[in-house]
């Protein structure tokens, strides 16, 4: 559509509202608000408008104003919903965000709470003038007003950025994501990423949940807010606040279910493997050999492990790798002897606790550098400040329950 | 100097090697390579000669090439040793790395090991052009020559296209930091790092290591190689293997002591927790009144905790949270039944543990989003499929020793 159109049928324009949810409540707890224009074909997306650089900037500021405005008349009837509000960074950053303080000021007095205001900015465009943009979201956050960082995770994630920018929330796209497949890439960059959100403190927000599975995909990545056509369209009006409460909470308990399916699981090798261990424990009669140790163990649990070694206290390697062969055989690997795993992560926090605790640790599903595949290491307390360690291989995992 | 100058006196430039220290085995495992100029002041860095773009690129190609030449002929003599080159990649693209590869491929007659040979580009070289750069990588690894992005978690990190281009090394340069001090930024951002690192099965390796600070920052976040000054400059000839061994060996048991009080100061803390609590629920008769159960403990443990509520097996919250006021009485929040936590981070997880090994459990340090503060939770396991929550303010965990 020719821009100039767009402008001279201003009265067309109206703000249309998408629902976001809250994982905790399981209600609408707030809007984002995006421009569509009526036309005779149905409400036309305004979004390549915003987005078009060759449109003069002050046409699409017009624009953004007057959708802003329409929708800060409609919140203040509703001052307990988030308002969620695209802001071109680089627009208001000229004026300091003045005029956009002063409107949002105005209907403050009119019933408006700003830390019900979520300004939310492209990942993108804070990659050049990111001092500035710094200085200018702190200022806008020492208001009381939030600011919602978009895109985050899919073309770009610049966590030293993020981090320092200390968005509330952080919302994570993943409408891109074809279907039911996740690429495992994408859950080992969203797990480093919840886990960074979790440290930092901003909420997560997965948006573009379009289907089941990614509403699965957020809930196991502790996203607090979902948006997406999944759950609720951009809308003319809002929608009653608990219209998807009672699916949201079946489906959470399908995934509860499931978790606690997979965790048991875990729990149960756990326990599987302690119990084969400590009977083998007992028919050895001492630890001065510690490579016989390993050998008698690694046959004793040959189903289970692939590799097996001591290491002591300090995570110095005390005796060989016994490392099974393609045919099946135990064989040692002497140059592992006194190598050093103090550096890997967890390990000393492990050994610390199997010291305490005086039992067995399985560990998460990590990728082991020598096989280039998904492993887990199951590790247990011996006498004399040992520590035994068993490297369960992905084929292993792969024929149980819950173990990937 | 005058880019002609270092052109018309190739005779004088000699490759410099900085030794990489490996956590396992405390021992030089390999060189980086770079480039110095004898001069009569000293060896020059041509570290701004190859960063200069207004160079002619063929300039700095031919002093590449030689040095790289000079550098591929001292290592055929110790094929056990890694060999980090520093690769302009959007040069060798041009000849899909034809040039490069022929060369190694002739020194592999000699004696060279594809395997010992790693490519190291920088991570904003790769910004643009990405997919074929991709494509190259995936070419070159597939020979057996690693590939190490440098300057990773910095200046930037862009954790989706790291994870897709499955490097075998990431470098992590902590040179720009200043000081002993490291921003809790850096920390969790590298914290992120290091858990993505072994999901992706890539190796980290700290350069920059230029204190012991640095180097107890590398071993912290499972760095398994070191680079830096601390242990040791760039050298026109090789040091001995186990040069650092026997200092290395010091630190790293420094460090185990250090990480092993804290841990025990958290297995201590559980252990206080468990006995206050476990007294305290002897005196509860019925758990028909939750929000009555929550003050009680919450009275009784009020030492450690700001806010205490019970949940249920599928993370719906069946008391209100008891909340301690500024004057440190214990008050309810009503409206906080009924909310669901399932979705958040290791909460089914810790549910089903707890369930099955009846113990309370202590989480990592994460900020809580209501405070703004680092905090710690306790949960333990209680009758009726119930769990109770005790969050415990940074102020007490601060006072204490390890909780941080």
């Amino acid at each position: 559509m020719d821009p100039l159109d767009i402008l001279l049928n201003k009265d067309k324009i109206v703000p249309f509202y998408q629902p976001i949810i809250s994982a905790d409540k399981q209600i609408v707890v707030g809007y984002e608000v995006f421009a569509r224009m009526k036309t005779e074909s149905g409400p036309l997306s305004l979004g390549s408008f915003f987005t078009d650089d060759t449109i003069p900037e002050e046409y699409r500021n017009e624009i953004d104003d007057y959708v802003q405005t329409l929708a800060l008349e409609r919140f203040i009837e509703t001052p307990h919903l988030y308002l969620f509000l695209n802001i071109n960074i680089h627009s208001i950053i000229r004026d300091d965000a003045d005029r956009l303080m002063e409107k949002l000021q105005f209907y403050q007095t009119k019933g408006l709470s700003f830390d019900r205001v979520v300004l939310e900015i492209k990942e993108k465009d804070y990659a050049s003038n990111y001092s500035d943009i710094k200085h200018l979201i702190t200022y806008i956050q020492s208001t009381g007003v939030k600011i919602a960082i978009g895109d985050v995770g899919i073309s770009s994630s610049n966590l030293e950025r993020l981090a320092n920018l200390k968005p509330n929330i952080v919302k994570v796209n993943v409408g891109f994501l074809e279907g039911d497949i996740f690429p495992e890439l994408y859950r080992d960059v969203l797990h480093s990423l919840s886990l960074l959100t979790r440290k930092l403190g901003s909420t997560l927000l997965f948006e573009g949940v379009d289907n089941y599975t990614k509403l699965n995909f957020a809930w196991r990545n502790g996203s607090r807010y979902y948006q997406g056509f999944y759950l609720g369209k951009p809308n003319p009006s809002f929608v009653d606040a608990e219209f998807c409460k009672d699916t949201i909470k079946k489906e959470f308990h399908r995934f509860v279910e499931y978790e606690r399916k997979k965790i048991k699981g875990q729990l149960m090798l756990t326990e599987k493997l302690s119990q084969t261990l400590k009977a083998t424990l007992k028919t050895i009669k001492s630890y001065n050999d510690l490579d016989e140790t390993v050998l008698k163990i690694a046959n004793a649990l040959t189903t289970y492990t692939f590799r097996v070694y001591i290491v002591d206290h300090d995570g110095f390697q005390q005796s060989s790798n016994a490392v099974k062969s393609e045919e099946g055989n135990w064989e040692l690997e002497k140059d592992s002897r006194q190598k050093n795993w103090s550096w890997r992560p967890y390990f000393i926090e492990n050994i610390v606790r199997m010291d305490f605790e005086q039992k067995g640790i399985l560990s998460d599903l990590y990728t082991d550098i020598d096989k280039d595949e998904m492993i887990r290491t199951y590790s247990f307390p011996l006498e004399n400040a040992l520590f035994l360690f068993i490297d369960i291989p992905y084929s292993y995992l792969y024929e149980q329950d819950g173990l990937l």
